[in-house]
């Protein structure tokens, strides 16, 4: 597959140009754009442009509503729940956390749980949002079901990331990371290469491991069983009762406590479902910022600075990565892939947008791509 | 390796004493017998009797002070620092979760860590307590490092469990888990059989996986290198930076917002320096408890319901097999093995303790296993 390689400016213009067309207002399109060149920046190339059809898909068939108002149902000092009222992931989600740093620098803790929702990007957004004012941030979210739990043969969890960031020198801490071993997005890219899958990731429709990424994807759309193991694995010997047991907690924060939909029940009927949990925490409230800082970024250092394993350079730290990769792509420019970019053709025509004004000469090659395999 | 059974009756008068003798107040034995036997009746053998051995040993060297009082050093209506001055890790676990409760209830969360403690036990046992109280309770604990982070060498992590809990009906869901892909104990339990590990446990002095139980674990106590890989295996591709970064949650709420010792300082200098990490969330702070709690219970039951792997029998949720356990050790006994029994009888005539009134003829057979391997 060729990618094509773009500067920010050119896909930040695009997608405000996009998401207005969509009818969101400036602010709107700014903070939905920033979710998703935050996600290409990081190289996270699954939650960037990649989704630009998801969404595009979503507003056109109703699941997303680009006019839903969230609306705070229940509201305390240190907690809220909110009703996204069918609207898009990324703006729920930004007041969600928006309210829960509010809350954390007053009271030290906010934690928000958010229902009625739609795909919101990736989680580590939500917790940056936290870090950048000094605060530890988490956030979660279910999904549409993947995850099979442990010993069973059908998805009823989701994919179901847990995020969580806090302050750190020379760069913050930043884990985003799916509660299953892969998502979904994995298997697609061994699907379109033609290889078999890695030992140790999907099951089949009867609950076996299976390194067949047509038949797994396939049951998967068909809702025909199997799907991808939780962190761990299928058994416990790898200790795939805890990916399953972090997937619950993830759960347990997003549809539990707002009562909102579980993820067996995400993507059904016409409607996304999604459900959200976020949480800030203030370490002012814990001693001196400034030395529990510190003291996190000694450790961190320490870390890189251990003996590495045979054979290895470097021992990374959560975020380091990603520190990297926005360097490259500022320099370098944002990859994104032909079939993306027919999407994002298609999209430019829907909207009625001169993609040349965009992309000069380039016209992407495969039409036929359109919207196979990514929705 | 044999077995006995124990009535829970006989165990417990026999810790009730044993812990009073090393001068415990009726109070405080109470609670640290309770979290022992908790770990029995759960089937966790290795934080059971087992660990009598690690206390009788860290008091008699000075590790545990008994007669430390933990301090509050930093507190807020939602957060607090407690400084347990070496004193044991069941008592001021009790207390730093007891404090988290109270603020649950009263301003809807509390987060507590503490720092310069000593293990405490399982961390279930305080997520337990919060949920006795119709709270969502949380606890992790960093510990001597074991967990050799992704691409290293050297163990800098500890197994690092985080363990939660949130009612539900018929029974609550419990999780507790190492963040490493087992803990130590497994390791043991295969080196006691002779057995080689299972692929993707341990890593040698290299950072190169190993199957070689004695030599992983000579590693280990050497400090030579090596250890236990994170839950997601030695490299990316199982997801080895997930369970790596999990550890460093746990790292977090115990060690980093405490300013305590990280675990790759913990049990060094003749001291323990374990931190631990609490936190209690009030679902009425969110919406009617009860029927937050009958939401999450139908998501349980479908869980349980749902379609099996083929030759699968029963799809569990967490805390189901713990419930289950509970029963067969109140009818049947809890076991203990034969190298437990003789640290016992040691114990018993160090406390000066006569070990007949409890265990009446059994004497165990093997005296030379005393402290062997489990210290």
């Amino acid at each position: 597959m060729a990618y094509q390689h773009w500067s920010y400016e050119t896909l930040h213009r695009f997608c405000m140009d996009a998401f207005q067309a969509f009818g969101f207002s400036e602010e709107e399109a700014t903070i939905i754009q920033d979710n998703l060149l935050t996600a290409d920046l990081y190289g996270i190339e699954s939650h960037g442009m990649q989704r630009m059809v998801r969404y595009h898909k979503g507003i056109e068939n109703g699941m997303i509503n680009p006019k839903a108002v969230p609306e705070i149902v229940f509201e305390t000092p240190v907690t809220a729940v909110i009703d996204a009222h069918e609207g898009m992931g990324q703006l729920v989600g930004h007041k969600a956390m928006t309210l829960a740093i509010e809350k954390a620098k007053q009271s030290g803790i906010g934690i928000v749980s958010v229902r009625n929702s739609n795909h919101y990007g990736i989680a580590g957004y939500y917790a940056n949002m936290a870090c950048k004012e000094g605060l530890m941030g988490f956030s979660c979210t279910n999904s549409e079901a993947i995850m099979v739990p442990t010993y069973g043969r059908l998805a009823m969890l989701g994919s179901n990331p847990i995020a969580c960031a806090f302050p750190a020198e020379p760069y913050n801490f930043f884990f985003d990371a799916s509660t299953t071993v892969v998502t979904r997005g994995k298997l697609e890219i061994y699907n379109k290469l033609e290889k078999p899958l890695p030992e140790g990731w999907a099951l089949d429709k009867d609950g076996h491991p299976s390194t067949d990424a047509p038949d797994v994807l396939g049951n998967i759309v068909k809702k025909n069983g199997g799907g991808i193991m939780p962190l761990g694995g299928s058994t416990e010997q790898l200790g795939s009762h805890k990916g399953y047991g972090y997937g619950m907690i993830c759960e347990i924060f997003s549809s539990i406590l707002s009562m909102g939909e579980t993820s067996n029940y995400c993507m059904t009927g016409g409607k996304g479902r999604i459900c959200h949990g976020f949480a800030a925490i203030n370490p002012a409230f814990f001693g001196d910022p400034a030395e529990i800082k510190a003291h996190f970024s000694t450790y961190l250092q320490e870390l890189r600075d251990a003996p590495k394993a045979e054979g290895q350079e470097r021992i990374y730290t959560h975020g380091e990565k990603e520190v990297a990769a926005v360097k490259d792509r500022m320099e370098n420019g944002i990859p994104v892939n032909d079939n993306t970019m027919v999407e994002m053709l298609d999209l430019a025509n829907y909207l009625k947008l001169d993609f040349a004004s965009y992309f000069g000469d380039y016209l992407p090659p495969v039409r036929e791509a359109v919207f196979k395999g990514n929705y």
